[in-house]
C-alpha cells in the first residue's frame, strides 16, 4: 500500500497514475502539486487527488512515491525544490519520455540523495491534455521502461515497478542511453516530422483548400501533432543529439527518395514503399500476437 | 437505374463502389474485368460483382457504366483494351488518386471518345486492399472529386455524379491540375514520408529492438506506409512534378527545423510545434462541425 503518493502535475500522465493506483486500491492518499491551480482544481474535482498543496513542504509530509509528470525540462527545477523536504522512505520517480538529461538533472539537483531517484518513462500517451485527459486504464497493457541508476537499491527500482505494474503496465529496463535512442527513432523524430508537415502546409497560401481535402490518411499522420508544444518543445531538446542523428539518417533516406522520384525511378520507389510495407505488416503482426520481449530486456 | 456496371478492378475501391451501388438498388447487373482471376472469383464469391468477364469484349457488351478501379499507371492500356468496345451510351469513370496523367492517358487512348470519359477521385480509401476490403458505407460522408474535360456532355457528368451520391459521397469539382496540386500535399507527400520512415528504421541494424518500443503514436503515423506499393508507386510517378515541388519544400521546413534543434533554439521549436498544433486542431474542429465546403469548389 502506497501510504501519500505525490503527483507533480496531474494531466494525462500523473492523472492517469493516480487513478489507476485508485482503481487497484494501492493507494490511501493522493497528493497534487503544480503550476496550474486551474488544472489543480479541475484534478481535485474529478477525484484524480485527494488534496492540492501549495508548497513542495506540505506535498512531501510523509509522502512514500513522488511521480514527475511535467514537461521534462522543469525536472531539474523541480527536484531541486523537493529536496529540503525529502524523506528518507521517499522514492521519486518520473514519467519523462526522454532519460539521459533526466539522470543528468537528478544528479545536479539531488547530488547525494540520487539514489532515491528512479527514472522511467510509460511508453503510453494520448494527443489530449490535462486533467480531463487522464483514464485509469491508460496505462494498461502498456510497456513501461525504467533506467535505474547504480544508486538505486533494488528495492526502491521494485517499489517503481510494482507501481506501474497495479497500473496494468510490464516493466522493461534499459539504461538511459538505450531509451534515448530507440525513442528518437520511433517517437521523437516522428513527432518532429508530423509538426513540420501541418506547420508547412498550414503556411502555404492556399491553406484553406488544402485542409478541405486532408483525409482520414492525413488525420493519422499528424495525430501526433496535436500533442504539448511546449512538452515536444522540451523532449526535443533533452534528446537533441539522438534526435539530430535520426532526423540526418531521415533526410538522407528522403533525399535517395527524391533521386528516385525525380529519375522517375519506379523500381527504386517501389522497392522502397514494399520494404516498408512487409517491415510495418510484421511488426503489427507481432504486435497482435502479442510476442514476448526479448529476454534480456524484460525484468519480468 | 444503371443497368450494367463494369468495374475494372474488384478491390476495395471498385468492390465497395459496387457493393454500395447494389444495396442503394441503383444497378441491375455488375461485371468484374481485371488481371487477377482468385481475386474476381472471391469478388463473385463476395457478391459484389454478378459475373466475371474473361475478355473487355464480354465485359462491354450493354454497358452503361465503367468504373476503373486498379493502379493509375495501367490507366491507357485498360482504356486502349475497351475502347473498340465502346458503345454510345457507355460512360467511363475512374478513381485515380492523380488525375493529370489520367486524363492524358485518357486522351491519347480514346481519342475522339474522350468525351465519353468523365475523370473522378473518390476520397476515400483503407490501407486494406482486395475484395475481402470492400464495404458499402467506404463513400459515406466522404467527398468525391471529379475533374470533367471540356469534351464531357453536363449530362454525363451528371450520370457519374450521381452514382457517386447513391453511394452516399458528396461531390466536388476541381481543374485536373488544381487537385494534383492539391492532393500531392495532403496524401502523396504524408505517404512517401512515412514509407521512408518505416523503412528507414526497418534498415537499422536495432530494427528489431526499435519496433518493440514503437507505440501507438508510430502505428498512426505510419498507418498510411501499409498501403500498396504498386499502387503509391504509380501515384507518385504520376504526380512526379508536383510530388517534387512539396517534397523539396517539407526538405526545407526540416532543414530549418534541424538547424533550430542544432542551435538548442526552444522557442523556435516550440513556434512551429504550436503552430501545426493550432491549425490541426481548427482543422480538426471544421471537421467535428461539418461546415460546407466554399460555394465556388462545389457543384452540389
Amino acid at each position: 500500500m502506497i501510504e501519500r503518493l505525490v503527483i507533480v502535475g496531474a494531466g494525462l500522465i500523473g492523472g492517469s497514475f493516480a487513478l489507476a493506483l485508485k482503481e487497484a486500491g494501492a493507494v490511501r492518499t493522493v497528493a497534487g502539486l503544480g503550476r496550474s491551480p486551474d488544472a489543480m482544481a479541475r484534478a481535485l474535482e474529478l477525484g484524480i487527488v485527494d488534496e492540492v498543496c501549495a508548497t513542495p513542504q506540505d506535498a512531501m509530509r510523509g509522502a512514500d512515491l513522488v511521480l514527475l509528470a511535467a514537461p521534462v525540462g522543469q525536472t531539474g527545477p523541480i527536484l531541486a525544490s523537493l529536496l529540503p523536504y525529502l524523506e528518507p522512505q521517499t522514492i521519486i520517480t518520473d514519467a519523462g519520455s526522454t532519460k539521459c538529461d533526466v539522470v543528468a538533472a537528478a544528479r545536479a539537483a539531488l547530488g547525494a540523495h540520487v539514489g532515491q531517484f528512479v527514472p522511467g518513462h510509460p511508453i503510453a500517451g494520448s494527443e489530449s491534455n490535462g486533467p480531463d485527459a487522464a483514464m485509469p486504464g491508460l496505462y494498461r497493457g502498456k510497456k513501461t521502461v525504467l533506467t535505474p541508476l547504480p544508486e538505486n537499491a533494488a528495492g526502491d527500482v521494485e517499489r517503481v515497478a510494482s507501481a506501474w505494474r497495479l497500473c496494468g503496465s510490464l516493466i522493461h529496463t534499459l539504461s538511459a542511453q538505450d531509451h534515448d535512442r530507440v525513442f528518437a527513432a520511433v517517437s521523437h523524430l516522428p513527432h518532429l516530422l508530423a509538426y513540420a508537415l501541418v506547420d508547412d502546409i498550414a503556411a502555404k497560401p492556399h491553406a484553406g483548400m488544402l485542409f478541405q481535402y486532408a483525409a482520414s490518411g492525413f488525420r493519422d499522420f499528424t495525430r501526433i501533432a496535436g500533442s504539448s508544444p511546449e512538452m515536444w518543445r522540451d523532449i526535443s531538446l533533452a534528446n537533441r543529439d539522438a534526435l539530430l542523428h535520426e532526423l540526418d539518417a531521415y533526410l538522407a533516406q528522403l533525399t535517395t527518395l527524391r533521386a528516385h522520384l525525380a529519375a522517375a525511378d519506379g523500381p527504386g520507389l517501389e522497392a522502397v514503399y514494399a520494404n516498408a510495407q512487409r517491415a510495418r505488416r510484421e511488426w503489427i503482426e507481432a504486435i497482435e500476437a502479442g510476442s514476448p520481449p526479448p529476454q534480456h530486456q524484460d525484468t519480468e
